[in-house]
């Protein structure tokens, strides 16, 4: 060992042990005959103390180190005068007696500090730079301490991890795959997986009763902000269960690390809101509950007065924005463009104004009386202070507008806070999608899921109508994770592929498979599965995924420290029976 | 919840409970009046019983259930008069009231018992139902338990677990790596880690002090009988140690897991053996150590007596067999067969005969004096009753030789008992191998280990001298890891990347970003891997990986459950810009 101690781990109690640390030079000042080192490593910072008096050569050599050098020093514990109260090693020094250079540092391109003064491309080339800043540092450091508890929490709830393999085949079902061409098999390639699904399913047929995994999957998708090529999931499976038993079992695990890596108590059992109703009064079906501002529908009360906005609209909705009242005209001006950004794509704001003093001023009235507005206030349950907020339209897009400016408000009156977390289950999402363009339905979640076996009638009659057992775990306003309870029998299965489009030898080249499997005894099972990089994310209050991975892909999919992917060799093409022939640019 | 209670749980204390049960039909069987069914899940097996008097109709319907259907019952927990001692459950059985069948099944192609009539290529067809077999699970849950107990060490000793990227860069030295084209960049690749080596030496430069991952890597060579192209590996490295931490750390993890899975005590520290002296006593650098018949070096006793196959050896080497004088004509001739087999390579064998009366009798006689064969089996330690067995050639062919025959010697003797486990460290390893074909050295472990610091000065004048900080882990005859002291000085790894042949462009082409870290403040470091596989298969007692893996590939690297790797659409390969073009079929 090159070291007796951490940087993190001397006390006052330590004051007069000989001790060695080992660590990387922080920072150096020198104070008339005294110079002082910040000593740096994972745990923690020491200052060392160099003396021109004691010892003249020891305080020169201190004073020629340079940033990020890696020194192992030896010396004496000694309380400080002036103690530091920020750091836990603040109360001692040590009075170095030794110094020993293990290697130099060239002059790091930006500063290792809390707030570096490097921009994002330079950082991310010198990766292993920025990883040594702290936020950094304890992002990865939660990282793994997640992790831990996972495994923990579902050891002990009997679950084993088994790995699925990496190299699987092709299902052009959902995002693009990546693939890897086969140098034992001509012609031939293997894909990597966008998650496990068939696998675990496999595993329940298998009887392996309840499973887990964090996995690493991957996605050749245009990245967006914060999507990356790989990713790591937390997958999950069950048999013999129901969906209230899977809801149970897995909020058991957000209590769990939540306790255990934050100290925070979640209370259980979580909210359930349906998809339907998540969509009707948050008009999205990943509703941050940090807040309330949920919609109240005022269709009925509003239309028919000769407004001709409202008159024309399917659908009118209010949220009540608390305190905001006294709102001057550029602040409403203000949100009305927020509202009429293209992304939001509203035509108009509509407000009416509950003062303190009970005095009511909405842009409505000259339509309605001021008993007609009253009878709104009262509807949407609005008190003296508040500030109503309208919006007209189809119903559709009216929801997703209003959801923007419901999130847009939480921000303006600070509600999202990071440190504050609502975690909530939404359940009974529609079984299918309708895509216009394709003129086909679509699965939802993933053509293994469940019909609600109430709603199974409606597979001939309304497919779109019907519900699935399908759920999505949602903590302010993210997707956490999303899951389902499985069909398990082939003739069940093989009728939700043909619904989908598949022809019966698509569907048995593509799952044949499984639908194999699931003739040989497979049991009722469900599962789910959590994004990892997400969740850490919300956990460490970041913004993007991106910082909770040691080694992440810009967006366009590279690793620009160790400049990958790369061209390689053509014997290497040739081995593996490829040629490159560039497409022409498209027009 | 489909059930109260698993198969595996159930006692004579519960005797008088109402409980629900779901699984498996192991089998059926009518005794007149009565049918009984072995009901099977992953915890075990629990008998029920149906009564034709009780209920004619239930006892009916569970007279037509088939292997493997899985089913729901209720009953009552009754104490059973004949009971089965070799199961946990077997004090009880369940009268069923209720009977419901979940799932059919077809007839399964082979018998779901702990030795099924099924051979290895139906088994893998249908993975699924092999892994029902209970050796199988037993087999994946160890892992599990290993795994989880390998986290646990590492957590409590202040390692963390870093994931590391799949999608990397392609480096040519070592094995044939699998690539991954990219889409977003095109003509350019990823590729497969064979190995997490490279990222795992940055994050100590990034300062992450004590890293590991349970990882999966990838090769794609062909493969022999116990290989797969994807692979698991426990990986770790430290900061700020010397060989001797290492060591020490890392053997306790092997206790911690013989303790923790096995209930093994293994006591420390591991025997430490140079790799000189593994070569020299045991003729192999994974010596098995389960026994003894270390190798005796009688050349200069046996040398110069005018018996010819002798006086031309190089080296003469012996191992003394105990117990073995009594070996009939038969059973030395079929040890020399043995070693004249091509894959042994002797010329033919000498052998020595201790009788327990003290006469002696050796195939060498007319050349030797009594008094001289005296002589041999004193110098090796021959005790009455004892074989000494006898190889002469040249040194390095002979060694082997000695090997072989030595491990045979230990299976005749039933000295290598899969329930004994004989760990220790090889160390001290070559830093280099010379390879004759390509006139040029290799590094014995890769280009990033260290030589030993009183080495160093024979890199320039006999680099095939220079010893390595190298070290293996070898139990029971296999290596289980190995790893090294790496290099953390540029210029330094400059010099060994260009004794190995690279110039300065490959070596910066390939390692730059590495090198160029290295400039940074890069501390003294190293790290050991593990074939986590391999470790797994040890405790499980198995002779192949293959069934420590839930979805294995076959030697032509394919998964025949689900038929992978597989042709793709054109249009995929044209996204890529690749074509696909056969090559010629080798002459």
């Amino acid at each position: 060992m090159y070291r007796t101690h951490t940087c993190g781990e001397l006390r006052l109690a330590d004051a007069g042990a000989t001790i060695t640390l080992a660590g990387w030079v922080q920072r150096t000042r020198d104070l008339g005959g005294m110079t002082f080192v910040d000593l740096r490593d994972r745990y923690g910072i020491t200052q060392l103390v160099f003396n021109m008096e004691t010892d003249a050569d020891l305080c020169q050599k201190a004073r020629k180190l340079g940033r990020e050098f890696v020194i192992q020093v030896t010396g004496l514990v000694a309380e400080r005068s002036n103690k530091n109260t920020k750091i836990e090693t603040g109360a001692v020094e040590i009075e170095v007696t030794n110094l020993e250079i293990l290697n130099t540092s060239d002059v790091p391109p930006f500063t290792i500090e809390d707030n570096s003064d490097g921009g994002d491309e330079l950082r991310m080339q010198y990766r292993y730079l920025d990883l040594r800043r702290t936020p950094v540092r304890n992002n990865l450091i939660l990282r793994h301490k997640m992790a831990m508890e996972i495994r923990r929490y579902f050891d002990a709830h009997d679950f084993i991890e088994v790995e699925t393999p990496v190299l699987i085949g092709s299902t052009p079902e959902g995002a693009r795959d990546f693939i890897v061409p086969s140098r034992m098999n001509p012609g031939e390639f293997y894909a990597l997986p966008q998650s496990p699904q068939l696998f675990k399913q496999l595993l329940m047929v298998a009887g392996y009763d309840r499973y887990f995994q964090i996995v690493k999957c991957f996605r050749d998708e245009d990245l967006r902000a914060d999507r990356q090529p790989e990713f790591t999931q937390i997958d999950c499976e069950m048999s013999f269960i129901n969906q209230e038993d899977i809801l149970t079992t897995f909020e058991g695990l957000v209590q769990h690390l939540f306790k255990y890596t934050k100290n925070i108590d979640v209370q259980l059992p979580l909210q359930r809101m349906t998809y339907a109703d998540a969509m009707e009064y948050y008009g999205s079906d990943k509703p941050d509950l940090r807040f309330g501002m949920s919609f109240k529908n005022v269709t009925d009360l509003l239309k028919g007065n000769g407004f001709s906005v409202f008159d024309s609209a399917e659908y009118i909705g209010a949220i009540v924005a608390p305190g905001c009242s006294e709102y001057t005209r550029k602040e409403l001006d203000s949100l009305t463009d927020f509202v009429k950004r293209p992304q939001v794509g509203a035509k108009g704001l509509i407000y009416i104004k509950y003062s303190g003093d009970g005095s009511i001023k909405s842009s409505i009235d000259k339509f309605y009386t001021p008993e007609q507005i009253q009878v709104v206030l009262d509807s949407v349950s609005a008190t003296k202070g508040d500030l109503v907020l309208i919006l007209p339209g189809d119903k559709h897009n009216t929801l997703g507008q209003l959801s923007e400016l419901r999130l847009e408000m939480g921000n303006k009156l600070g509600l999202r806070d990071k440190n504050v977390f609502a975690p909530l289950w939404v359940v009974d999402f529609p079984l299918l999608e309708w895509d216009e363009s394709t003129q086909r339905f679509y699965a939802m979640h993933h053509p293994f899921t469940s019909p609600k076996p109430e709603d199974i009638a409606l597979l001939d009659t309304d497919p779109g109508k019907v519900r699935a057992n399908a759920y999505d775990l949602v903590i302010n306003g993210t997707e956490i994770g999303g899951g389902s309870i499985r069909i398990y029998n082939d003739r069940l299965q093989n009728r939700m592929l043909s619904l989908l489009g598949f022809s019966p030898e698509q569907a048995q080249a593509q799952f044949g498979f499984l639908m194999k499997a699931f003739r040989y005894g497979a049991p009722p099972h469900g599962g789910i599965a959590f994004g990892f990089d997400r969740l850490v994310s919300l956990f460490a209050g970041l913004d993007s995924i991106r910082d909770t991975i040691a080694f992440p892909k810009n967006n366009s999919g590279r690793d620009v420290m160790n400049n990958c992917p790369s061209t390689v060799a053509q014997e290497q093409l040739d081995e593996l029976n490829l040629r490159i022939e560039m497409r022409k640019p498209q027009a």
